[in-house]
């Protein structure tokens, strides 16, 4: 049995929420985004589109390879509860995981607000042609949006003890919170660290899964590529807090 | 055991989602949103966040009551996908049942998109204060965004024979594609107009959910209040096709 994984080249991205958790749960897979251009990907999606079976509306997507039978799972949520069913890396109570993956969900929802803070009048235009309209979308997620989220993730890492969601290890929570902070910290630096203090949880949380072994040795390889300006967590000065 | 469903009160919104399948599946509940108004809501909510359990971050979300037991889910394609499971309306085929919730979840993305399209700088600032950002996101969706999930939607209920997304009946997905089709259509009549000739399948299956028993007694209800210009999809003409 193997994986693929497949997504963007040049770009962390949504297919750094998977990375993150199959880095830090030791799973193996081969990553197609650092193996290939954006090309292989658009055809491989396209042969998937047309195969006649369900297939991925856009990466990231995970295949598993058993032999000659494959299956391709698609959405970072999705593939992360799928992983952690799989590989038996549950709570063991299964409300806890329903929580955990409805955490997942509310990061997907941010980390798209955070994309659009960037590009609020659509992706096909560039943001130099929109950079008017991203100021004002930025003030509302630096001021009002980033607070409600934190207040709720911050609620929520108080209900078990220790830095994790879960009581006993870490979880694709963890890591993905850990990777919006990253996320957020690299495009508006001087709000998150007014925010900081604010949320002591969060930031232990982020903290501790930097240490994870896997992610420790995830971050100090040239496979964590640098967050830049054609991912989804960009840092344009101007979008951060005066 | 019980259901009750929270959600604003006045406007289909995300609770429609969940609503429509357990219309469709004959799963009784109690509509929170239709017998309190927006401050019952809010209250609950304050008190799940302070409750120190695992909360909802936003409404729609669904309360199980079982004697003493109470279990909170939310996030619309989690309830769904969770209802599925608990009430045995999957299809039997585990990575069809995933594939499905995988298109579920792309649903949520274009839902998304479309709210986004009157509120492209904010949620927190009026649309009057927005119209000339929402006519270019608009124009985007419109044109680009709306062929791009449909082409998708268009290929996936080509998998299997019949009119759903499942060869046997219908599921979650379907009931959710109804609520997209019938959204997109009330917001952007003229749009929806010209591609209706280009998605047979999606009009197809759109029409075979609005017939199951289920559906068609909930839509002839005063339980299906009308879309407005308070909710997720909303008729601005000048924000649809020329």
């Amino acid at each position: 049995m193997s994986y693929d994984l497949w997504y963007w080249p040049g770009i962390q991205g949504r297919g750094e929420f998977v990375r993150l958790f199959m880095e830090a749960a030791g799973i193996p897979y081969r990553d197609r985004a650092r193996q290939g251009d954006a090309q292989a990907l658009v055809e491989d999606m396209e042969a998937r589109e047309k195969s006649g079976a369900f297939a991925p509306y856009a990466p990231p997507y995970l295949v598993a390879k058993d032999g000659a039978d494959e299956f391709a799972i698609a959405q970072a949520a999705h593939i992360l509860a799928w992983l952690t069913d799989r590989h038996d890396l549950g709570s063991g109570d299964p409300q806890t995981d329903l929580h955990l993956i409805q955490l997942q969900l509310t990061i997907t929802d941010v980390v798209a607000e955070a994309h659009d803070t960037h590009h609020p009048l659509g992706g096909g235009l560039y943001y130099e042609d929109q950079k008017h309209a991203a100021a004002t979308r930025a003030k509302g997620f630096r001021e009002d949006r980033i607070p409600k989220y934190f207040d709720h993730f911050e609620a929520a890492l108080g209900v078990n003890p220790g830095a994790f969601f879960r009581a006993d290890r870490f979880g694709h929570v963890d890591t993905s919170l850990f990777q919006l902070v990253e996320g957020l910290r690299y495009a508006f630096p001087r709000r998150m660290a007014e925010l900081a203090a604010d949320y002591p949880r969060i930031c232990a949380c982020r903290d501790e899964v930097a240490e994870l072994p896997g992610i420790a040795a995830y971050l100090n390889s040239d496979r964590r590529i640098p967050f830049n300006e054609d991912g989804i967590f960009r840092h344009y000065p101007e979008l951060d807090a005066p």
